[in-house]
């Protein structure tokens, strides 16, 4: 999978690009990035990307032509290598909530162009050079970087291959089954007074089963029932 | 600020740490960040710091008695300078979504712990020993690294005097209004034929607000109408 990145701060992901599995998806050939900023196509002396809103109101806003002049020569430059377009992404507020199946889903491109926002915003004509928008929260972020990590991070580790046993996709929060994790126990059996629940050293597995399924639907219900909610009106959990 | 972050990781926050506003206010003294990954305090010859689950199944899971011993050097280090204790908040699926209302009140702490996991989880006991659990989104990450990332850029930036004029906290996406933003423009007027919206240029600043609130209004409603839903039944928004 190929990764365009427009970002006015590549240097922000040079070490998560080096780092645990996303580091060994990219010397594995899994996984490879390419970083443009679009301070490559600013105007003037002073390389600008940004401009005031029209209409008044603090803040700058980024400008379309220098953002789609630095999407389409990503697209150049793997079209030149005989390589496929990637799927744009505009990380944004106002994008959908990124989620696991829109993961999934990403996980099956051959490539993606993360486009990460900086400043009061960007031109409302760049939305016409995307195909999709994404959001990671409902918080308010100062750049669309953060965000593009989370999206490879949590796409990578989807591609065949990527994981190792030691991390492995099954059985994990948010997974197929849409409910939190059930509690995990390590060694020591005892810490300050708190011990292990009995159930887990008792060599039986089908209670250990039986345990974790009712803990998980417990915690679920507790924490997030609007996963459970989801859950019961989703064609998937219907007989 | 002082922000403690508990990581296997520490590398991943280098850059981070010194881009953008998250870098000034580090060098303004607005922010103080301490690093310490649980790795110091790993057992045996290979610094251990996880090992398989009580119960089988697949993954590792890390120590309770490696994490805590790492919060405490923390404490002890923030106690030693006669610091104030940081309110420890693990980064996990299992927790409260992150969003606007959460950056707000973790501004206004003198200090914050971020306890990032890796692997398939931690052993649960870890939960005792933490004041608040925090989730990033419905996905699946590796690790919370990325996740501390969002919530440093997104509480940083609203501790007063953090950002300039250029990123103004004002009139946002997500912000007070509970809304969507409105589409901006800046230069160039025309671009591959799609021109600005004329009430921008009129110089009309009410008709300008009223577009704007329009827009803002509709784009919610057909983006995120579970935006309104909570607007409505949140006391701010009654008379």
């Amino acid at each position: 999978m190929r990764v365009d990145l427009v970002t006015l701060f590549p240097e922000l992901f040079e070490t998560f690009l080096r780092t645990s599995f996303v580091g060994r998806a990219m010397t594995g050939g899994q996984l490879e990035v390419r970083l443009r900023s679009p301070r490559e196509f600013g105007l003037g002396r002073h390389k600008s990307v940004d401009d005031t809103p029209y209409g008044g109101g603090s803040g700058m806003v980024m400008r379309v032509d220098v953002l789609v002049a630095c999407m389409e020569a990503l697209d150049a430059e793997a079209a030149a290598e005989g390589k496929p377009r990637a799927r744009r992404i505009l990380l944004t507020p106002q994008g959908k909530p990124f989620a696991q199946p829109i993961a999934s889903t990403l996980s099956t491109e051959p490539a993606i162009m993360l486009i990460c926002g900086r400043y009061e915003g960007f031109d409302e004509r760049v939305r016409s050079f995307v195909d999709e928008e994404l959001s990671l929260g409902d918080f308010v972020m100062t750049g669309g970087e953060v965000a593009a990590m989370a999206v490879i991070e949590a796409t990578v580790r989807l591609i065949p291959g990527v994981l190792g046993n030691l991390e492995s996709t099954h059985e994990e929060s948010h997974g197929e089954e849409g409910l939190l994790e059930y509690p995990q126990y390590t060694r020591p059996a005892e810490f300050r007074g708190v011990t292990v629940p009995e159930v887990l050293s008792s060599g039986n597995h089908a209670h250990v089963a039986a345990w974790r399924k009712q803990l998980s639907l417990e915690r679920t219900q507790a924490r997030r029932p609007d996963l459970l909610d989801r859950r019961e009106t989703s064609p998937k959990s219907k007989p």
